[in-house]
């Protein structure tokens, strides 16, 4: 064995987001130390950052946030209080907006050039593209589970990708299932992809195989909020724009180079029912009740012809479209039910039956577990 | 961007084992090099191996084998000539057995020091452990489709782990299917696995999804045999000790210190009708037909159950086990047909439903994917 196997490796993190992802995060790298420590790899958290402020140890480069910190952190979050209040004690240095961002790149340009730095994003947020951009520019890592900063313009993504190694985005389709890892492998062994189609969000798989059933599309869409399935909006999830995000992130990887404008996105509502022109409450009482039929004629339609209808993305040679198809019965997707995602994956390789990756595609803890599988990835850029 | 994304990344590799996977491993080499160049990676063979035969550029630091040699060696292994033959020219060196194992470690000894070397042990032979173990004690990369290094005693194996990052072996279970990878980001993100349940061989499949549509399992095997999917002797999947060799792989993955000896293995034909006792021959004419009787009743009974049979490898907290079992129809395992493999991981993740892994298990063009896959990941170790 080599000496460089006998040291524990020193990973610097900085996490930018603390909702139910970030949170779920910093939870899984306190409860993974024992495990990290047998791989002799240390996850030094040095940063979190909310939407407000950005809280990092008196020395950024020999101190750390400790474990009972970060668990406070997450304590103090899930309450809804901000960073700044777990700052009085006088253990950390605080930066607040619009102050936070600029001193992220501060730190990223300081600390690389003897250890390396990981940048997490677990925010929603399409603001930080730039700094994530400039700190890949200066040598860090970036694992996002955001999928924003990726479905930007090509400038922008091809800028953020330009040093592809040092980026993961896991996460940003189908949760914690390993798609982009097992996509990357097909793509980097020369295995030509012909064809992709899934079913990429949960609650539009539920309310496609409810909707199978019988059961009217208000009614499923209702229930489906109850279960909170949906966004507070449920349009949010019905427009479609979310798997439209996801097929953007999936085409890209594929070398397509286009914008998420070029999708072909089929909502499930019509414009006059928006947000601009309707209430959330009247969308759900008086907006909703009027699709059924439209709904319940297509379902009927399709298993006429003994198929049944699914909410997807389809990624080919000539399409990328997101929106209900008409699919077999008899296949991973004609036979999903309930809220799992499944991704099917036509190629050289797989050919006469396609690669299918089928699990649960949501969820904190999964999808968190995913960015920190990402970051145990990245861990041989570091020394 | 830093000046290390700017230069070509050079890797040199190793190739023990000229089959069917190390011969088509040469030709995704080639094809891929527009891929590579574009990632800014070069692979640089620098050595060839198979049974009898070392061949080397005549400086193995500073040349390799180029491309057009490389499908020259293809070209006349397929046609089962040794390597000896193909250095006639004056352009390499050879070493011949005894010497070319031992020539593999002066090489690794000397090579990594400045740029690292991947050994691809694409072989079927198990005198490969002691050179692999010993070139990742000197620093190299190990990337295997070999299974066997993988399933000699715990000593050997922790010997061989004991760098793990440094060591991929995704084609060892289910060919290119990201098996290995996927598993291992659970891991490393601490996501507890309860239990894997797994079709892992193609032939297997295609028997019990033949004998469950009511043919005779003579006769299912005997087709099997005659569209190629079985070993020349068809003893050498009924045995099930190919699956069983997988399963412990998995389970030490899950850290499982045990040994193939250790796992319950149901063969599907009696030792009476052993290769030491029967002939090839006399086993597919007189003793296939005597095990008709009892597949036909289980399957009867496990149809009366509404569930179907399947030859799976089952890891849980108490069992590691190769055999027949009865499963629902209607799961993943349930319906699969042919010869494709499926996986179900169950862990805290994927508690409800399992993460499902399914796609062609088998064929040298998605096994020498995998393994490229795997050299194409450990990249970032080499400098």
């Amino acid at each position: 064995m080599t000496s460089r196997e006998q040291t524990t490796k020193n990973i610097p993190l900085l996490l930018i987001g603390c909702g139910g992802v970030g949170r779920q995060l910093l939870q899984h790298i306190v409860s993974c130390r024992s495990i990290h420590d047998k791989q002799k790899l240390h996850l030094r958290v040095v940063g979190i950052c909310d939407s407000k402020t950005l809280l990092v140890p008196l020395d950024v480069f020999t101190m750390e946030l400790d474990d009972a910190f970060l668990l406070e952190v997450c304590q103090a979050k899930l309450k809804g209080s901000s960073l700044l209040t777990l700052s009085n004690s006088g253990q950390h240095k605080v930066f607040s907006n619009p102050e936070s961002m600029g001193k992220i790149i501060d730190i990223a340009a300081l600390v690389p050039r003897s250890t390396g730095l990981a940048v997490i994003d677990c925010s929603a947020s399409s603001d930080t593209t730039g700094v994530l951009t400039r700190v890949v520019e200066l040598g860090c890592c970036v694992v996002m589970a955001n999928k924003k900063p990726l479905s930007s313009s090509m400038e922008d993504y091809e800028k953020l990708l330009a040093c592809p190694r040092r980026i993961r985005h896991e996460s940003t389709v189908g949760a914690g299932l390993p798609v982009i890892a097992s996509l990357n492998r097909m793509l980097s062994s020369g295995d030509l992809v012909h064809r992709i189609v899934g079913s990429l969000s949960g609650t539009l798989g539920f309310v496609m195989s409810e909707v199978e059933d019988g059961k009217p599309f208000s009614q499923v869409v209702r229930s489906a909020k109850n279960l909170g399935y949906t966004e507070p909006d449920p349009r949010d999830d019905l427009s479609g724009m979310d798997v439209a995000r996801k097929a953007l992130i999936l085409a890209r990887l594929l070398g397509r180079r286009i914008v998420l404008n070029d999708i072909k996105v089929e909502s499930l509502y019509p414009e006059e029912m928006g947000p601009s022109t309707m209430s959330i409450a009247s969308f759900l009482e008086n907006g909703l009740p009027l699709l059924d039929k439209g709904i319940q004629e297509r379902v009927e339609k399709a298993s006429s012809n003994g198929n049944v209808l699914r909410y997807v993305c389809l990624i080919d040679d000539l399409r990328c479209e997101v929106g209900i198809q008409e699919l077999p019965k008899n296949t991973p997707l004609g036979r999903l039910r309930g809220s799992d995602n499944v991704l099917e994956i036509s190629s050289r390789c797989y050919n006469q039956q396609p690669l299918v990756i089928q699990g649960a595609g949501a969820g904190n803890d999964t999808t968190a577990a995913g960015v920190l599988a990402d970051v145990f990835d990245v861990q041989d850029l570091f020394h």
